[in-house]
């Protein structure tokens, strides 16, 4: 079977699966999921076999530290995909729910009724522990998945399926819920995003340059998540001693993730008072500074701030790298957004009223946040109990992606026998 | 300037404007409104002397007389347009709109504001009140729009279109907020659906032939309205009177509508019963009977009924002619629809009220409907107050598409200084 008919049997496959998935009750969706979280730890001896294969295949390979420490089932690691499946257990079960539900005039009642999307395809590089977390998603939302992990992890991936289909089996649900692509050949990817009669929408979790393969390839709808550009505001009327603490945790509590800060902007009145110290203290924390011609007049003498380049406003660096730029205010702020940002999280830190409604307002992005640090951009930090990824689409799904991203929302109308005139 | 560079261009004027109109508040938008709409009025000699040149090219060309009757200005029709507007003008503006406002735990208040798409496209065939409709909705909710109308409208399309920039330069709105392709070459519908630099969604209107090319070459999400395939299933539990009425009704109220019944699904036990006085009705409506062969059996005798072929369930046929199936009971009822459907409208007549949620909950169309008509699945008709389209996709919007459609959600994010631990 080659490559084409292989994925074209996973897709038929899960099609027939969505439809008994979509029937199914909380308690089966739940019965599942727990009885993957049992095997899984019935496994653990197993996977962790599996896992040590992946990363001897990624140091052959000459795999960096950084991608050999995603690959790796720490203890902690392994501990906390378990302990998510326990947590998608309790989430509240989307899928029937009716909102909205009201009277027309003529007597027919009117409501969106919450149903699962169908087949979800989940694209992902690296971290094993997705195939978990996505699937647990995936079906407690209703939907049939199929997963392609990348090739780096493929035993980790294949000892993960055997214990998913295992527990399936023993499940009121069918097997084929939950699929993994076997094969690591490339065109597999290109042969699923385009599975258009039967898988209803593609989620990519991995690098720029995946999602934009996906994007270029795709005939299905696709949530995206690309850049993550976020920028904190100081605004003149800022609260100065939250400035400070806001603008050094958007930059370093974590240097790799999507809602770090990756531009620091600062309003010209406050800017020689705030910089120097906010400066001294990303030094601290190993960050090179790059700067606009005013922050480099303000900071040149005492510290050390590179030229940052028309390239660098438009960079997610995703490590210890901020660029700095002195603006008149806040117009000049939320229009350095709109153009050089990717649309993801941004902060304004303002004691002013207007000025923050303006924000909240004015800047085009999927989380606009005021006083806190971009970090929270994120579905366990807004309460969604987990999340699928964070879509810097527009359609469908923006921001951190839930469950409810996962579904979609249908019409229902209950009549007394109402024709139309 | 070709083709390419026009659009282009009208791509980069748009998004520029949809800059300006995201802030437009309410007053600003409907004073806009209100004028295009005085603008209209004042020009209806014109208006309607241009029309009639679309109608003298329609008529030389050949075009059918439905054609030329959809392209026609009709006093009712022009009356009709503009109170369409005045219409827009009242519905309530959700722009800003914030919802689930909620607090976490740690005191960062979390919730969701509707915004504005930024740039839509709308393609469209032969009816030049689109024109008005879709603009009037799409700017309304903030966005701005590129119109690209059929070239059998062209001279309609264009001297509405000069109606809508003169009101609008008398605006506070910029006047690029609402443009209209002015060429008819056919290659402008496939630079437009390719210009995801500056489009945010494609909105196609017209037949399945138009749709499907958009959703081939289209690099920007479509929000697509396919084949309306739509049932009444007549349980053996149903209310006989209010299921007749029913099924009269969702076929002969209006043939060519998307949601008029293609399918009637009859419950084996009364379908002796029921279908000689159903067929008398259909054939004095002039309405073509094609059967499966147990409904042939029982009409046999007394009426005319062709075999319904495999292809006859999955025609959306927009025309007085109905395929008519016995089946065993919910199953194969539930179960046809979701093969031959389209995902479209689907209504269960039955008093039985298990049957009722089961039909609501498993089949999987846009509007699940229990004793009502399928004529009904329409925007108005559920209070959206207008609507731009009817959508069988199950992403971002499903169903009869209103304002909320055309329109994102952000989260917002009000903080106190908090920063991630």
């Amino acid at each position: 079977m080659n490559i084409r008919e292989y994925i074209l049997k996973m897709g038929q496959a899960a099609k027939l699966a969505s439809v008994s998935i979509r029937r199914a009750d909380t308690n089966q969706k739940n019965a599942a999921l727990t009885a993957i979280g049992e095997e899984i730890l019935d496994q653990r001896q197993y996977l962790m076999v599996e896992n040590e294969k992946d990363l001897d295949a990624g140091r052959a390979n000459g795999l960096s530290d950084a991608m050999l420490d995603r690959l790796a089932f720490s203890d902690a690691g392994f501990d906390a995909m378990v302990e998510g499946l326990a947590q998608v257990v309790q989430l509240q079960d989307p899928v029937g729910e009716i909102s909205d539900l009201a009277y027309r005039p003529n007597g027919l009642q009117v409501g969106k009724m919450r149903t699962p999307l169908g087949v979800i395809g989940i694209i992902y590089e690296s971290r094993p522990n997705v195939t978990i977390d996505a699937a647990s998603l995936c079906l407690k939302s209703g939907n049939a998945t199929i997963l392609r992990g990348g090739s780096e992890a493929i035993y980790s991936n294949r000892a993960l399926s055997e214990c998913i289909t295992k527990a399936l089996l023993g499940s009121d649900l069918h097997k084929s819920v939950i699929q993994l692509v076997q094969h690591t050949d490339r065109d597999a990817v290109g042969e699923l995003v385009k599975l258009d009669k039967y898988v209803d929408v593609i989620v990519p979790r991995g690098g720029k340059g995946l999602i934009e393969r996906i994007g270029r390839e795709a005939t299905i709808p696709v949530i995206k998540h690309l850049d993550g550009i976020c920028h904190v505001f100081i605004d003149d009327d800022a609260d100065i001693e939250r400035a400070v603490k806001i603008a050094i945790n958007a930059k370093t509590q974590r240097f790799a993730v999507c809602n770090a800060m990756e531009t620091l902007l600062v309003a010209a009145p406050i800017a020689s008072d705030i910089l120097p110290g906010l400066a001294t203290q990303y030094q601290d924390f190993g960050v090179e500074l790059r700067g606009c011609d005013e922050t480099r007049k303000i900071l040149g003498a005492s510290h050390r701030v590179e030229v940052a380049t028309q390239e660098d406003w438009g960079t997610e660096y995703l490590g210890p790298v901020l660029s700095v730029k002195v603006v008149d205010g806040i117009d000049s702020a939320i229009e350095h957004i709109n153009e050089y940002g990717s649309n993801h999280t941004d902060t304004i830190v303002t004691e002013n009223y207007t000025k923050g409604r303006r924000f909240i307002q004015e800047v085009d992005s999927s989380s606009v946040i005021i006083n806190a640090s971009t970090r929270f951009a994120d579905g366990f930090e807004y309460g969604l109990g987990a999340e699928i990824g964070i879509s810097t689409d527009k359609l469908h799904a923006r921001g951190p992606v839930g469950m409810e991203g996962l579904t979609s929302q249908k019409y229902v109308v209950f009549g007394d026998g109402q024709i139309r005139q």
